[in-house]
């Protein structure tokens, strides 16, 4: 294992310590309950928007928070759903009058977790709910998941929810958007290489030096099936048809497109796989309105990609122009 | 090699074409030339501020162009400098009656091919004027340079010459600007692993499985020495203490702080690194005015880090916190 670390239990820890330090004015810390969350709130003047799952899939999800974006987030370990009193706490100290939303990507752990943390809260009367995202269209039932996973499309029912919660909305309104989104987007994802969660100090899974995962999840949980590495092109072929006929998209749409580096593959390379899907979308007759090349939720230093396509209507197109800012700064 | 790649001769060529399309009104391409600038350019009333090295420094520097950071960039291949006919391609489109700024790296290539191009362009009565940073403090001279490399501490010079343009500085004015930040900020780096330029198939050094390159080149120059792998506060410790050391930064200086990942190191890492840095900071009383957690300049898919000071003064500060947009979106 080759990796920036000290002692690996302390990992997640120091990651986290690491982000409070560096953005000092607009976040706090709770180092008990691994709780990242705004300094300015809750504010009873709007719904709080939160999310908890594993770690390593910075910068999803506690570099997400941020005006017109999450407002706290409470990580498990590298790839283990956050215990059931960071949940609770982190509705706790989140709520507001106007309600809590948890959006909660679709595992198991994660779900079961929030879910009686939920229990909990409402029991005390707090107003809390959650959504469940499911954007993977790799495969149906996955490792740790009935149904299909939550992955990259993920920052999009962040900033549509962030930003919707930032002028006003009520929880349903919310939950409305939430929902709009998740039914609009999909994403599928390939894996070059694995990872090794620090703590763990192997990689999660094995793979050939000429070999893919394809429909890879993002704790490494097995996609559709493994072929041999191809060029760059017939890779995004692939993803871009499974994204593209699962909804299915169709001609006219506009939409927003999202390459999504899984940790350990360079910028230059993502924008190799944009290439290539801005001429499929052209192709397919669809009008990319907004486009992200980066990082949104990784594995680690896993060496791959996803695709994303969320097919927008003037609400949503809106919602993502929307101001917003987080805790990971370019300039 | 593993990497998303297509014919590995065109890489660099549909890297820009895919920073291209995904930046269609910001952004003019011209394929023959390997050239990125902004299609509002040339401004007659703003020196237009210009880069060129090899590619594989994603962001560096073709995702830098935007208002108030690059006007143009013109990449040569994967560490290679851009052809003469490039670098004079670039000048004369950004002609402007203010002039041209060309910020170059300190590296051989880079500087003979820009001088030429320069020498032709002010043959033609063209105003453009060069500057040369040099933030490395690994070593001296290095493989491909007399003096010290140039790095991501390139990121800053950028930044605050591209403020100062976007304010109707004069090129003298940026000149005194770019030396300024050259004269105060300082870089030194670390590998844990090599990188694989697509064009030559394998890595560009060797490197054990236990073993780090401290003072790494940005193209994997060798640095200081050879060292085992240890953890990540001992590395941060070493990288600090040689940069402080070297200007010598002093208590009470008010500093910008980056930690910058060469490519294949994931951002929570990164987070891991930072918090030593600010830990290092304080306890040399240094204030933190601004801090840079991400992939500024990169070596390809290489594992590693790098960390970079900047002594600032209220004139700096001010172009820091300027505003900037670039090719790379994260909303």
């Amino acid at each position: 294992m080759k990796k920036f670390v000290n002692d690996p239990a302390n990992f997640v820890a120091e990651m986290l310590e690491g982000v409070a330090l560096a953005n000092p004015e607009m976040l706090r810390y709770v180092p008990e309950y691994n709780l990242i969350y705004r300094a300015d709130r809750p504010n009873p003047d709007k719904v709080s928007v939160v999310q908890g799952s594993g770690s390593g899939h910075e910068p999803a999800h506690i570099m997400a928070v941020g005006p017109g974006m999450l407002d706290a987030a409470a990580p498990g370990n590298v790839f283990s759903a956050p215990p059931v009193d960071y949940c609770y706490e982190c509705i706790k100290r989140l709520a507001s009058p106007k309600g809590v939303l948890v959006l909660i990507n679709n595992y198991q752990g994660d779900r079961m977790n929030w879910d009686m943390a939920i229990e909990m809260a409402q029991a005390e009367g707090i107003n809390v709910k959650s959504f469940i995202i499911d954007d993977d269209v790799a495969v149906q039932d996955s490792t740790h998941t009935v149904g299909r996973r939550g992955v990259a499309g993920n920052f999009f029912v962040i900033k549509a929810c962030g930003a919707a919660a930032e002028r006003g909305a009520s929880l349903d309104e919310l939950l409305r958007i939430a929902q709009k989104v998740n039914s609009q987007v999909r994403t599928m994802g390939v894996a070059l290489t694995s990872c090794t969660p620090p703590a763990k100090g192997k990689p999660i899974f094995e793979i050939g030096d000429d070999e893919i995962e394809v429909g890879v999840g993002i704790h490494g949980e097995p996609g559709r099936r493994r072929d041999k590495l191809k060029p760059a092109d017939a890779i995004v072929d692939e993803l871009f048809d499974a994204v593209f006929n699962d909804l299915p998209f169709k001609s006219g749409d506009r939409v927003a497109v999202m390459i999504n580096g899984l940790g350990g593959t360079p910028i230059s390379e993502l924008y190799v796989l944009y290439r290539r899907a801005a001429q499929r979308c052209k192709e397919k007759g669809l009008t990319i309105v907004r486009n992200y090349v980066g990082e949104y939720c990784t594995s680690l230093e896993m060496a791959g990609a996803s695709l994303t396509l969320l097919r927008l209507d003037s609400e949503l197109e809106d919602l993502l122009a929307a101001p917003a800012e987080v805790a990971v700064r370019i300039f």
